[in-house]
């Protein structure tokens, strides 16, 4: 059997981030599985068939994909950013452990620049020292995990990458994780809002924790909440940059 | 004047890392600047010169850059993995903002796959959950300060990516911080020691917490440190896969 499947990470959008690895993955593949608007980024191949599904299907989608290799073919499943980050790599593994039929299938992950990386480079340097990735959806959490998670952030002093800060029905947490920092970290704490960021409409914006709106933040949003340590420089003529430096006093 | 200075990551070691956005800028440059090793991985082009420095030079190789730049030059200084990430990107950033010779001087940062990605990719999927990315090294922080934030990372239950574990002169760090963690992890914890991982000579090992044997780890290694629902997922035939689920129960 020849079958095999790849997961590969596209990056932030723009092909300027898709690696060589990630390129030749897409290349080999008979056939695309992915969320629709992740494989609608790759450009169309002869003789390879795509299988878009929606975003909450990631289940179904490993299965399906799965079971496509496990008949011989070459599949890539595709996610955004790192497919190890937040995403679909997890997924197929789980799958392909839990089910005998999928055991001979081999399965390889393709890491990808994600979107915590595409902000910060925009940005400057905010994650230029000890941080913490963290999802403030709570689909696959509960809630009380998240608070944890961000007490524990802040107690580190950690800067933060937010994923998934809000969306259209989950519009209070991101009000909550602001509230919950604040009772650690100074109003005055550089965050960078990227939006999009790696696409044509990419937005980057500098403000601080205490005049966070989250009325302004969106599901194609990535925050990075700086540590104590963490300034904004500013030079006459250009964009205000933010960088996290690697010396930590004391 | 035409200068400009781009802090280009060159990601883990092998080409097939190194994203069209790294390589345009490579091979834009008139000048490269960066520690000695990871020059040598870029490949040698008319009319470009060389300027490789040592390890702990970075404060004088960002003034030498950027003085370079002023003078009109397009300049790159590369780093390992991401420059933003414990690397250039920062220290460039704050030595431009801080000296008004280099004030005209446009600084990109070109992002690239970082050693953590790398190594979580050939293991399975060990940061598919909210995790830590934490640098063990005491030569730019104090260690109360490493060991305050490994103490949160595990309050937060975090898998924990950790850069710079040890080094020649640096052996007592890592048997530290397992006991720290210890404390509050599981011994059976599975950890992640992945060496040179992105070079010919890569290795990746699955052990756990308790079985951690600091002596066998040197400063090429990258480990991840599981969360509390990080599990090795076993097939017959196949090497073992570390994954962190992206549901957390509760």
């Amino acid at each position: 059997m020849s079958g095999r499947l790849a997961v590969v990470g596209l990056g932030p959008g723009d092909p300027r981030y898709l690696t060589p690895d990630a390129e030749a993955a897409l290349g080999d593949a008979e056939a695309l599985y992915g969320y629709g608007p992740y494989l609608d980024r790759v450009p169309a191949r002869a003789r390879q068939s795509r299988h878009p599904s929606d975003n909450r299907e990631e289940g179904a989608r490993a299965v399906a994909a799965l079971r496509h290799a496990a008949e011989g073919a070459r599949v890539a499943v595709v996610s955004g950013g790192d497919p190890g980050v937040f995403a679909m790599a997890s997924v197929v593994l789980e799958v392909a452990a839990g089910d005998e039929r999928f055991a001979a299938v081999p399965v390889h992950v393709v890491p990808g620049i994600t979107a915590a990386q595409a902000v910060a480079s925009q940005a400057g340097a905010p994650l230029g020292h000890d941080y913490v990735v963290l999802s403030l959806s709570d689909r696959l959490k509960p809630w009380d995990v998240i608070a944890r998670r961000l007490q524990a952030a802040a107690a580190g002093d950690f800067a933060i990458a937010i994923y998934n800060p809000a969306s259209r029905s989950r519009r209070q947490q991101l009000a909550d994780a602001r509230d919950l920092l604040l009772a650690h970290r100074d109003p005055g704490t550089p965050v960078v809002v990227g939006r999009a960021v790696g696409t044509p409409n990419q937005q980057v914006t500098v403000t601080t924790l205490g005049e966070l709106d989250p009325e302004q933040v969106d599901m194609r949003c990535l925050l990075i909440v700086g540590s104590s340590q963490t300034r904004v420089l500013r030079t006459a003529g250009r964009p205000d940059r933010v960088i996290t430096p690697r010396r930590y006093p004391g």
